[in-house]
């Protein structure tokens, strides 16, 4: 197939593959914003920063599944990674004007996503309840992650590349109100915020004019009226993979990788309605579980390593389909 | 009276105005940190910014009276006011790494005193009542300045010239936990927040370690338990204060300086059970309603007029004290 067609008054337009790489290095661009769901950002967002680009990263599993070696790329390449996510550019913002050695940790907020409380059985599940989230309008991969909480444990992984933290330093809150985007804690106990009504036009537009804040028309927040902010640890026995996540993370090398795979296979089969909300966290575990850590991987390793993580979780998800 | 002696061990024991006048040019020192509770905070630190120290300022009236002065003094002699109040310290905390022009407002929080909602009938608060703040333990006068709000409008005075706001872009909103200590909302609608556990300490060792954040033992922020915040629009009707001094501050030239004299008078006399809680609004409306504003006062001015609220204020509240 062609990656490249003329479409009227002179638009090029491009697809598949080849259409990605050519857009991360398009001739001209000083920043690419990355936006694609899933371990699909990876190989042009690794382009982009071949060719020089900043960086504006809306695609957390690239950071995922191979954090070491895109921000070591990126060092080399003298290029920067600029979050999008609404988590980080909050916490990207909190850190302006700090200095090295200052943060003592993050906190990540979590909305909690739609089934924090109910149902009690989240066997129950279905997939049009867990796409609709009570606070951001997303694509279905992600809606799905975020009734996990596995899309938190992913901004977990993201945050530790960006921030450059360990684990013990990352928290997760759940705010169910989405108005605090996260949080920086700084080493004499003070912490700062970043607030705003979920709009990710204001993340995106803070990447794209960095180190400026550029005026914008987009909604305030009201002080006007009575408002509520509330706060409570996660709950992870009901969401089991943020620690899964966590432990990912922890493992490094190639784990994160692999967990990122399996859960974009299990979503996959839960979104065809082939397997239960619950069987996510069993096919990410398992895959997890089985898989054999290398330490220092370096791109082939992690391609075969997600390869790998895929057929294995495909072949699980179908074993819990037929049961 | 000497203002000087020596105590044991070569220690010296100064008092009075030439003690405190002393003490502020003190030789040696880079930072002068004013708690002085009033108008007999101006001096000292007049003194202090002509001896070129940087101010560490924990006394708002200073700013209310003589804001023009003593801004215009210290970029004369190049010092710094470096804001010890934590809604102050809050809002530098978040303007740190931001540019001239991207700011959009400030939003002060203020707990709203122990007579937010109750009793209904406010002319019932006694002084012990209102000597019973649910946060913060602070001394007598300021303790009722936060019950009648008139602490946040003294703030609202102080925070326009810290950071050069006209008074229509600093916002109070209603936070009785106390976590969030103030916020800047930017021009792209971001809004960055200062949160902490209610402690003086904080804000202190930030200005006096400024422009580096020192380690501190200080403790922390719990998010590992439920929390709750909420924020509600002040309530005028109840706590006219806080709108006489948006008013005092719009007024200008001479008219906080007097607002404030005033003011404390007004307060001592509640605090000697002379006259109601009621009645210190009446005081300061009054004697305010009196004044003829000086629009660029010299401090012979704000002296005068200070002198004249006083003397005033005094008469008002003695014939409030014979009804």
């Amino acid at each position: 197939m062609l990656a490249e067609e003329f479409g009227r008054e002179g638009c090029r337009v491009l697809w598949g593959d080849e259409g990605l790489l050519a857009a991360a290095t398009c001739p001209g661009a000083h920043t690419v914003l990355t936006a694609l769901t899933g371990t699909a950002g990876l190989m042009p967002t690794l382009a982009a920063i071949k060719a020089g680009r900043d960086i504006a990263l809306a695609n957390k599993e690239t950071l995922v599944a191979a954090g070491s070696l895109v921000t070591g790329l990126a060092e080399k390449h003298g290029v920067k990674i600029l979050p999008v996510d609404s988590e980080h550019s909050a916490i990207w913002q909190c850190l302006q004007g700090s200095k090295p050695g200052e943060v003592e940790g993050i906190i990540l907020t979590a909305s909690g996503g739609p089934f924090r409380k109910q149902p009690e059985d989240l066997s129950l599940v279905t997939v049009s309840m867990a796409l609709d989230h009570p606070n951001w309008n997303m694509g279905k991969k992600i809606t799905v992650d975020s009734a996990t909480l596995m899309n938190k444990g992913l901004e977990v992984i993201e945050a530790r590349w960006l921030f450059g933290l360990d684990y013990g330093r990352i928290k997760v809150v759940i705010h169910p109100q989405s108005i605090i985007h996260s949080m920086v804690e700084f080493v004499d106990g003070s912490v700062v915020a970043q607030l705003g009504l979920p709009d990710m036009r204001l993340p995106i537009q803070y990447a794209l004019g960095y180190p400026r804040r550029l005026p914008g028309r987009l909604p305030r927040l009201d002080w006007n009226s009575a408002r509520e902010l509330t706060f409570d640890p996660p709950d992870t026995a009901r969401f089991p993979l943020l620690e899964t996540a966590y432990r990912a993370g922890r493992l490094g090398g190639t784990a994160p990788a692999v967990m990122n795979a399996a859960n974009e296979v299990a979503v996959e089969f839960f979104l065809a309605g082939r397997i239960g909300f619950m069987s996510i966290h069993r096919v990410v575990e398992e895959v997890l579980g089985r898989h054999r850590v290398s330490g220092r991987p370096d791109l082939e390793d992690i391609l075969e390593a997600d390869r790998e993580a895929r057929q294995l979780a495909r072949r699980l998800a179908e074993k819990l389909n037929n049961f």
